[in-house]
């Protein structure tokens, strides 16, 4: 890869993938509609010769197919990232995270670029009942419409791979946690602590087992891949990367470590039930062994990840003024 | 149900499923853009008080929601059916199955109608190598663009069952034979002997195996499981079924059938390869244990379908006008 362009690039995971990839020399696009993204992301990248910056919708199609010109690896990181709030508009999973997901293939295919990496979710394995969940779970039944967006940006991709010959990495992740971290439950947590130490209010019953991974351990995973040679000629188009660690938190134990590090010790009010919210998967566990096959293997805990949000989230108070 | 909404209502499966539905005493509602529904398929129809027709696309979401009003289950069989020319217009799977799924789906919602019939397809398992596939087949890789937007329908059919309590009916069909049979390979290999009796073009090497049901058997499955009880309260909203025969059978079974009953010695002339195009699956087999559990059992072979296919085909030289 020479020059990539990278949607999403001032968003958590893509302003941080912007940085390394330009602490490791390459040339990059950064793409964003500065609808969640945030500028002072992109103020280091905004440094560099290297670095151009387009403002641009993945809805704009023409206006993808002109910016992407001359670049030779496309790292698709732009999505609608609310996985709670699907029911609230009910078009807004299939406008970012599918249409937006064509609209890149197409611009693709006229640039005559062939190799995509994608970020989809842990979520699209929806209903499943097998922990850790491997790549090749039983086909899941969706429980969300941000799951289904992925999944059917997914299969778009498998398609183009098959159909048109491009080379396409689909990364699975698990909530991604660390520095310019922006949404999520420790976000949340915070948030909340900052307002009324005394108590916390926490969706569900509190035994929802998440899984997370830091950023840094998850760019270091999507590198790997796509630094790994060529998949052979005449071989398989795809390849689909599970990623995360090898555990699970409750959310009592994230609790737990958050409040430990704030130092305050809330009362805890729980709205109750197994799901946090409706078409919330009350356990999510990705099953890892095949991209730690390739050699990666993360490099952080749960826990670890979350104090360094915390860390962030105390040293930059301004994110709260931003949503 | 009382008055069905059918979409597609003048194609080759839902006109024949209008049919059986008014024969069944229902009130009906069919539309269809015509794009590829053969006005003659609702002659009958049209001949009853109890038939609506209008004429609409699914891409038009507002007519959609004022054409469904009244209905209390929608069977939604409109389509893109055209496997294997996805590359040629890469936007029309997206449109006319995922988008027009969604439109579908909210039209639904406004409404207030929450029970739904949906048409996928045996292409949804892509890559598998599981043979007979079942319906919780290892997640598959797509191959078509085809089999993409319709494993995205399923999943936004999916997330709307969880998050708006709708239910679901998932009918994953092989590919239907019978009267009114308007494409395939039946319909290519007879055109093509009607203009060249003396040879016959196949694509591919004649190996793959496919899967074939008859119309009638696909419509009584189909009634068959919407007419069970609903399901349990608090219990599972969406339910797939694969649909198809025991049997399936090599492209040169099919072959040796239709020359067999056309009278004909044709020379075979194959394109090579185990793939008839670019995405074709070389074996489609699914696994029908879950829908013979409730009862239903194919009453026709695939031999017999190819026949009557070929016979209403005869009798319907019209038909190869009409593209």
């Amino acid at each position: 890869m020479r020059k990539v362009f990278v949607t999403g690039a001032a968003g958590f995971i893509g302003s941080s993938l912007v940085d390394k990839l330009l602490a490791k020399g390459k040339a990059v696009v950064g793409w964003d509609n500065f609808s969640t993204g945030q500028p002072e992301f992109l103020s280091n990248a905004l440094t560099s010769p290297r670095f151009q910056l387009l403002r641009g919708d993945c809805l704009d199609a023409d206006a993808l197919k002109r910016g992407m010109a001359g670049c030779d690896l496309v790292v698709h990181f732009a999505a609608n990232a609310d996985v709670r709030f699907g029911r609230d508009h009910p078009a807004k999973d299939l406008e970012q995270n599918t249409i937006a997901t064509f609209n890149i293939l197409e611009a693709m295919r006229v640039n005559g670029i062939l190799k995509l990496a994608f970020s989809s979710t842990g979520s699209v394995y929806g209903d499943t009942n097998v922990f850790p969940t491997p790549e090749d779970a039983p086909f899941p039944i969706q429980t969300s419409l941000y799951g289904a967006s992925k999944v059917a940006g997914e299969c778009l991709i498998q398609a183009y791979c098959e159909g048109f010959g491009f080379e396409g990495y689909i990364f699975r992740f698990v909530s991604i946690l660390g520095e310019r971290y922006t949404h999520g439950h420790v976000y949340d947590f915070y948030k909340q602590l900052i307002e009324h130490p005394g108590y916390l209010d926490v969706l569900g019953d509190g035994t929802q087992r998440k899984s997370y991974l830091y950023i840094q351990d998850c760019l270091s995973a999507v590198l790997h891949v796509l630094g790994r040679p060529q998949m052979a000629e005449g071989g398989r188009r795809v390849e689909i990367y599970n990623l995360g660690t090898l555990e699970f938190c409750q959310v009592t134990d994230s609790i737990r470590w958050v409040c430990e590090h704030l130092g305050l010790r809330p009362d805890l009010r729980f709205t109750g039930g197994e799901r946090g919210w409706i078409g919330d998967n009350p356990m999510i566990f990705l099953d890892t062994a095949k991209v730690r096959a390739t050699g990666w293997t993360a490099a952080y805990t749960i826990r670890q990840g979350i104090i360094k949000s915390l860390e962030w989230l105390q040293q930059n108070p301004w994110i709260f003024d931003r949503r």
